[in-house]
C-alpha cells in the first residue's frame, strides 16, 4: 500500500503493511521510551503528555485499559480520534472543530511531523504526545503500556494493581508472545490474507491458539497467577472485537467467541471488570474495519449484528477464585467527558 | 450488472439483478410447463427432460430434494454445473471433457439459445432441458418444484410424499410467499444491498421473519401440517446455507442459525432426512459465494469456518410428533453417481 500518511490505513494502528505478501506488521518507528528517570529525554511528568487512541484499534486500546486500572486519567490526558481516518490518516472530528482541544491540531499527522519534519511513513495510534512541544514521543505498542505500569508508578492511583508483576514476567511474557502471533496479530493475517494458503495458515494457528488458551483458561481465573496482568488486557482486546468484526470480515470463522464457553466468560468477566468494557465502543470498533477496510468490504456496509446484549449476562467466572486486582483494588467510573456513548455499548 | 450472459452471474441461480438499487430478483424468462396434459407442448414423460441445476444454489436446490423425495431420478435425469460459472455463465467443466454426456453441451447456455436464438439475457439455474431438442423447456423456479409434484404423479416412486396437498395449499402458498420475500430472497437483498439503508431494511425483514418462524416451529415439527410439505423444502434451502455464507459473506449476522435452538434443531431434523441433506454440498456452496461474488468478496478467499459437525448431531424434533412422510416413506438412497463427495460433506 502506499503510506498511511497519504492514504487510509489499512489497519486500525495505522501500523500495517496491507496488501503485500503476506501481511506484515511495521515496527514502530518512533521508540523512545517515558521513563522515571527520563533517560531517553521524556521524564515522566504529570499532565506533560496526552495519549492519542482510537477506539477501534485493539492495540490503541490496550493502552486504554492500562490507563484506567491504573488510574493515570489525571496524569495522561486523553485524545481520541475519529474512527474513520481520511486521505490524511487519523483526525480529530469528532472533537469541536475537528480540532485536539489540547494539541491544537487537526490530524495525528502533525506531531509526527512536529518530531521529524520529513516524515511522510505510517501514522498510527496509539501514540503519546509530548504537550508543550507538540512533538510525538512514542508509537511503540508494545512498550508503551509496560512502561505506564513499570514507569509511571509514582502517578498512580491509590490501589492500582500490578499488571506486570516482576515475579511472573518470564511467563507473562510467553504467554504474550504467543498470543500476538497467532490471535492478535494472527486475526489481521487471516483477514488481510492474499492467497487461499496464507489464509488457512493464519486461521488454522489462531483457532489451534485459542483452543490452547480455552483449555488453559477452563480451571484458572486469569491467564498467568491469580490477577489481571498485561497478559490479559492483549488478548482482550482481541476477543472483544472477534464476533463484531473478526468473525466475518477477516473471516475468522471457525466458530464465534460466544460459541466457546471458556473463552466467551472470561472475555465477559474482563468486560464487566471496571476498567476494561468501559473503554470499549463497539460503534468505533465496526465503522472502523468495515468501511475503512475496502479491500475487502468495498461496499463499506456496517453489519447491525451481532446481538451484544450477551456481553453484560453472569459469566461465573469468580467461582474459579482469583483476585482481579491482587491487593489493590478496582478503579472509580471513567471520567464524565470519556464515557462510551449508547451507540457504542451493547 | 451486464447480462449473466457475458459476465459471470452475482447470483447462484443467475436470475438476479445484481448491483442495481435496490436488488430485484428477475421473473424466469422461460415459463412453459411440463404437465400431465401436455398443454404447453410438453408433456411428462420419463427420460425425455433433464433438470439441470448448481448445487451451490438454494433456488435449484429445492428441485434436487423435490427430485429425490419423489423418488424422480429415473424419469428425469440429472446434470450438475460447475458451482463457478465463468464469463459464459453455469458450464459442464465437471463432467469429462467439459461436456454434458447426456445434452452434449459444454454450457447451459447453449440449450437458451437452442430454444431462443438470439437469447441474451441470464442463464440461471434450475432448467430443465428437452433432451430429443437440446431445448431449454423452463427456468421457471417457482413453478417447476410443484409440477413436479402435482404434474409427474405417474413417474413418482411407491411411497412418494405429496408435498403439496391440496387442502393445505392456501396455507402452504401463504407461509412461502412470506418466507420467499424476507428469508430466500431477504439473504441477498441484505448481501446486494448498495445502501445501509436498503441492507438494514433487509436484515431487519429477515430477523423478524426468523423469530416468527422460530416461534411458529417451537411446537410443531413441520410448517404446515403433520408433514414436510413444500414450504419445508424452500426454508430448508435456505436455513442449510445460513452459516455458511450468508451470516458473514451477505452480513445476515444478528446470530447464527445454530443460536437459535428451534431453527438449528429444524434445520437439522430436514437434513438427516433422506432426500435433504444428501442433496446439500457445503463446499460448492462456499466456494460460488465466496469466489463469484467479487463485488463483495474482491480476494475470492473462502472461509474454512464454520465448523459444520453440528448438523449430523441429534435433534430431538422426532418428540414433536409429525409423519415426514405422511402415509409414504422415506426415499431410498442417492444414485451412487449423485453421492456429494467428502469435501462437500459435514
Amino acid at each position: 500500500m502506499s503510506s498511511p500518511a497519504t492514504t487510509p490505513a489499512a489497519d486500525p494502528s495505522g501500523n500495517a503493511e496491507y496488501g503485500h505478501k503476506p501481511f506484515k506488521r511495521a515496527r514502530s518507528h518512533f521508540a523512545d521510551r517515558i521513563t522515571a528517570d527520563g533517560r531517553d529525554g521524556w521524564p515522566v511528568e504529570a499532565g506533560r503528555y496526552r495519549l492519542v487512541v482510537s477506539r477501534a484499534c485493539p492495540w490503541a486500546s490496550r493502552a486504554l485499559i492500562v490507563r484506567r486500572l491504573l488510574g493515570l486519567e489525571d496524569a495522561l490526558s486523553l485524545g481520541v480520534t475519529d474512527p474513520l481516518q481520511d486521505d490524511r490518516s487519523w483526525r480529530f472530528t469528532l472533537d469541536p472543530d475537528g480540532v485536539d482541544p489540547v494539541l491544537g491540531i487537526r490530524y495525528l499527522g502533525e506531531a509526527y511531523r512536529a518530531r521529524e519534519r520529513e516524515y511522510d511513513g505510517g501514522i498510527s495510534v496509539p501514540a503519546i504526545v509530548d504537550v508543550p512541544s507538540g512533538e510525538l514521543v512514542t508509537n511503540d505498542y508494545q512498550q508503551m503500556t509496560l512502561d505506564l505500569e513499570t514507569q509511571w508508578t509514582d502517578l498512580q492511583r491509590d490501589g492500582a494493581p500490578d499488571l506486570y508483576p516482576e515475579r511472573l514476567r518470564e511467563e507473562i511474557d510467553e504467554v504474550m508472545d504467543a498470543v500476538y502471533q497467532d490471535v492478535n496479530n494472527g486475526v489481521y493475517r487471516a483477514g488481510f490474507a492474499s492467497t487461499q494458503e496464507e489464509y488457512a495458515e493464519a486461521y488454522r494457528a489462531l483457532f489451534r491458539r485459542l483452543d490452547w488458551l480455552s483449555e488453559r483458561l477452563a480451571g484458572r481465573r486469569y491467564l498467568v497467577g491469580d490477577t489481571i496482568t498485561e497478559a490479559d488486557i492483549r488478548l482482550f482486546t482481541t476477543l472483544v472485537r472477534f464476533d463484531a468484526v473478526y468473525h466475518g470480515h477477516f473471516k475468522c470463522n471457525r466458530e464465534k467467541l460466544t460459541e466457546d464457553p471458556v473463552l466467551w466468560a472470561y472475555a465477559r468477566d474482563l468486560y464487566q471488570t471496571p476498567g476494561f468494557g468501559d473503554t470499549v465502543d463497539f460503534d468505533h470498533i465496526k465503522r472502523h474495519y468495515y468501511q475503512v477496510h475496502t479491500g475487502i468490504n468495498p461496499t463499506g456496509i456496517v453489519p447491525l449484528g451481532p446481538d451484544l446484549t450477551g456481553w453484560l449476562s453472569p459469566h461465573h467466572r469468580e467461582e474459579l477464585g482469583g483476585h482481579p486486582f491482587g491487593d489493590g483494588t478496582p478503579p472509580g467510573p471513567p471520567p464524565a467527558a470519556e464515557v462510551i456513548g449508547a451507540a457504542g455499548r451493547p
